[in-house]
């Protein structure tokens, strides 16, 4: 018999060969640095750290980092309407608390974490890992967010090596 | 000579068919409808529209849907920090003025204006198209987000036709 040389069809539509190539695109590899505050944290001076370090979400958290809740502009604005004294309140009350927030982890796909931001409308979700020996919950470790895809999306249609 | 049947290299890597498949995307195809408000609109009134359609971003318009300019949730959060009062506050005094607006058009395509989202770091881009006979500006007409190009994104990686 011939020896089976050259190129082959393997049956894959082209769709489903992008599908592939986006879903070899990994949380690990895109996560940006988390943003953080504590439960303490005034929402006043929640919105001063959000507009320093310009992100749309902050990760609130407790000791050893670990995700105790998630506040968006969103959140803060809703709060900076009822006239309030802003430096009193503070962003335990207004945030999202575990376990009612969205994760993903290192090892996700950018597909999958995108998809998530997707069906449960946040901007921006906590890339968290297990702890060891720890059961009080995940430690964040990094922050997915729209704009992270958007890049991404750019990245690939201009055809740059992801 | 045999005839040339069977399938054949196209010397494309997958990431230039992938670069492709993105660029035939375009803005007409992808946009959602924009949300707008006058510039007399109250801060207070701004900020309730925002949460009632669920949107980020209003574009500022007067008669004839011509864009005069872009208020964000970041706008807004600013104004509402210093104390004032929301309700004597127009949106024309916070907001970002034509011609410092970055726009994009119908033709464009989707990745044409999500590098613009990431270059002039906003969260929308209002599309606009000229207006016959008048001069005072484009009209608009839809409205393009990093959650657009997010959607987008999915699709193409869960390998629905697009």
């Amino acid at each position: 018999a011939r020896p089976r040389v050259g190129y082959f069809y393997s049956g894959k539509t082209g769709n489903q060969l992008l599908g592939e190539h986006i879903r070899k695109l990994t949380v690990k590899d895109r996560k940006s640095v988390p943003v953080v505050c504590q439960e303490e944290t005034s929402v006043y001076d929640a919105i001063c750290t959000m507009f320093l370090e310009d992100v749309g979400t902050l990760f609130v958290v407790k000791e050893g980092g670990v995700l105790v809740g998630v506040v968006s502009r969103k959140d803060l604005l809703k709060s900076s309407m009822g006239n309030q004294d802003l430096q009193s309140i503070p962003v335990g009350i207004v945030m999202s608390r575990m376990p009612n927030i969205i994760t993903c982890s290192p090892d996700d796909t950018l597909l999958s974490a995108a998809s998530k931001l997707i069906s449960s409308q946040v901007d921006a979700l906590p890339v968290v890992k297990e702890r060891e020996g720890g059961d009080d919950g995940p430690e964040v470790i990094g922050r997915i967010t729209k704009t992270t895809v958007t890049k991404a999306f750019v990245e690939l249609g201009e055809g740059a090596t992801v």
